[in-house]
């Protein structure tokens, strides 16, 4: 062990290395704020038993599990939804819709990659209450306005229905859970490929016309989303199946006045991990950086809540890939640039030790207004003072003059003048 | 198990029950920005040996630990002070001074009691790199900031020095380990009392005059600052003790200008419980709370970083204790109404499902210039929109109207107008 990093699969982020960060969750937390979504949060550790309701196997194996000293089963959650899922069905006297927010920390025991971490952040948006799909469009329009807001503004919403390609399995003559493991299979399509999947298919013991068969029915050829759900329409007999493509023509249909209709692309093979999902599933990729894969992912899991409650709560919950999004902004400086924009930052200067305190006063009345400022904390020369405002990109330093003046510094374009210290909070304010 | 309850000791926030909390850890955060303290995380999971370095056996016992699959001995964090050091420890190349904060969840393993989990919230700001007490001034400025904005203005600063503590138990007689031994049983006097301390002490095995002796040189009675600290000036020739005097005059006389100067008490018994301190060191309690004990705790710490890194790195550091805070407002209305203020919410209401279209451009273009806004996700009638609005407290309603109209409604007072979109956006910005 090397005592000063952390545990493997862990991150540090240093004082300083967190702007982007920031200001990306706080972007997308205040698009969530105006949309009137409600905050929620839950502990990092959670009962076992919740934790691997619907899941599936793959991430079963990925949890970091523990027992208590009395002997309970416990793990550290691995995404927000079932723990989500768990809060409203104890929480039956919240109105419906309930429409939450969280970002937290999740925990994946797995082999650590580049851009892959054992402890991460995830950040949802979840409706409760409803059936409608006006529940899909809201989250597809709150997801559309902050990558705006992110500047990504060149990137496809993918839309899929579970209920299609689970009616059209079972017209394939597929059982129920031979349906759940070929939805698993065609999941890794974008991973593995065409024959990645035939090879896993057959490997499962399914016939070796299966994908082919599929294929036939979905008109993967067809670019025209509507013209797609129309041939699709003629080909199917399964009411389920029909259900589902009527589900994704409302979708279409109430996003047609909205500024991300042409971004919609239905993928009838796209087929998301989670056994939980039940109805329209959403992917969203950027089109130049496909190789990232999803920066969000979600879908609508009617049923999960009531496998603890009883009560039937339809759902629907949509999923930011913060960490992604963050290492595409960090690593493009014309979008970080964008973000972090100028900040105004003041260095209030004294020239000798006598006029600290005067300095202290000033600082606090401009951090009351509002103004990002400090004063140099180890008595150094004015000299370096400077040095220190230059290196760390402050734009204005305060000299403490005689009497009720000061004098203010523009540190980039180096004029300076004497005012009072009132006249100077309000020019500094006209900056903010 | 109650399946629908997370974990002992755990809490659940529901969606709508973090509106308080949210609201405070932004307030504060927004201070600390105001005066660039940059944010730092680190991760939930840490090394068993740097948790345990010096933070004393009391707390060593309340530490979650388990091994991971190679065998190493890891435990979710305590605090985040010593996860700080380690990080500054590593990170020799940041320019000092290096001011952080951070906020973020922390684990005890103690009796869950009313008031007390598990699982918690801790905040802190911390200043590396530099010896001088403007740090502790720019620290205590900081929190006198940030406690005025949430409207908690009825506080004592307390202020002791470790110095002083230890010069004057090694003038009594005391070898290092006792002085240790005897700082951690003096904390403990505001919960245990004179006659606590006493029997403690006796257990311990000191003489049972100690406490005596302590308190004959300590001026306990004397409330005035500077009388106090100048008697204990003449009453002791130990030069560490002499050194901590200084200091606490420094803090002193840096502050008189300061509007919190008149809200520290210099309390010569403080002592604080974790072993890692070197010099001052301060508690923030509320006048009105004695019984909630402090909400802010902290103190100098030069020692820490130099223990890892061997690099000599000066520090000093406060804790908010934000989950007594956030209770504390929560608990009193007018404190909880004043920060939660009165929000502008506009619902836009829809007559017939032909209108839902219309209404989502109408929500998304209110968003876009930051009005919090939305339209009923669940198809109800127009009077179940309305019962809605006025459950959740919304202050406007929108309805589509025909042509380029819509019909402004304030929900408080009934008044009901005709304008264009585009007015009614003017008329509701200017209320944000």
């Amino acid at each position: 062990m090397n005592e000063l990093t952390g545990p493997k699969g862990t991150r540090d982020f240093a004082p300083g290395e967190m702007e982007v960060r920031k200001k990306v969750i706080k972007i997308i937390e205040e698009v969530f704020e105006k949309a009137n979504f409600k905050k929620w949060e839950g502990p990092a550790i959670e009962h076992f038993e919740i934790l691997t309701k619907k899941s599936g196997p793959e991430i079963e194996k990925e949890i970091y599990t523990f027992k208590d000293k009395a002997g309970r089963k416990l793990g550290l959650r691995f995404d927000l939804t079932t723990q989500l899922s768990r809060i409203i069905a104890s929480h039956p006297e919240l109105k419906k819709p309930i429409k939450a927010y969280s970002y937290g920390k999740v925990w994946r025991y797995e082999n650590p990659q580049q851009g892959r971490y054992r402890e991460f952040m995830q950040m949802d948006i979840d409706i409760f209450g409803s059936e409608s799909m006006l529940c899909e469009v809201e989250l597809l329009s709150i997801v559309n306005q902050a990558l705006n807001k992110l500047g990504l503004t060149n990137f496809t919403i993918f839309l899929n229905n579970r209920k299609v390609l689970q009616g059209i399995l079972e017209e394939l003559g597929l059982k129920n859970d031979e349906v759940v493991q070929v939805i698993r299979i065609l999941d890794k399509l974008n991973k593995i490929g065409e024959e990645g999947v035939k090879k896993e298919l057959q490997e499962n013991n399914f016939d070796e016309m299966l994908f082919t068969k599929i294929k036939k029915i979905l008109p993967l050829n067809e670019k025209d989303n509507l013209k797609k759900l129309k041939i699709l329409e003629e080909k199917t007999k399964n009411q389920l199946a029909l259900e589902g493509i009527n589900e994704l023509k409302e979708i279409l249909d109430l996003s047609s006045g909205l500024d991300f209709y042409d971004k919609i692309a239905i993928d009838l093979t796209l087929a998301r991990g989670f056994d939980y999902y039940t109805g329209p599933i959403f992917e969203v990729r950027l089109n130049n950086y496909q190789e990232v894969g999803s920066i969000n992912g979600g879908g609508r899991y009617d049923n999960l809540v009531e496998l603890l409650s009883g009560i039937k709560t339809p759902a629907v919950g949509i999923s930011f890939g913060i960490e992604r999004i963050i290492d595409i902004i960090d690593k493009n400086p014309e979008l970080k640039n964008k973000l972090l924009g100028d900040e105004l930052k003041v260095l209030v200067c004294y020239f000798n030790e006598n006029q600290i305190k005067e300095g202290f006063k000033v600082v606090n009345q401009l951090r009351k207004e509002g103004i990002i400022c400090e004063l140099d904390l180890m008595k150094r020369s004015l000299k370096k003072q400077l040095k220190y405002a230059n290196e760390q990109n402050f734009s204005k330093a305060i000299f403490i003059e005689e009497g009720n003046k000061i004098s203010l510094k523009d540190l980039k374009t180096g004029e300076q003048k004497q005012i009072t210290l009132s006249d100077a909070i309000k020019e500094l304010k006209s900056e903010l």
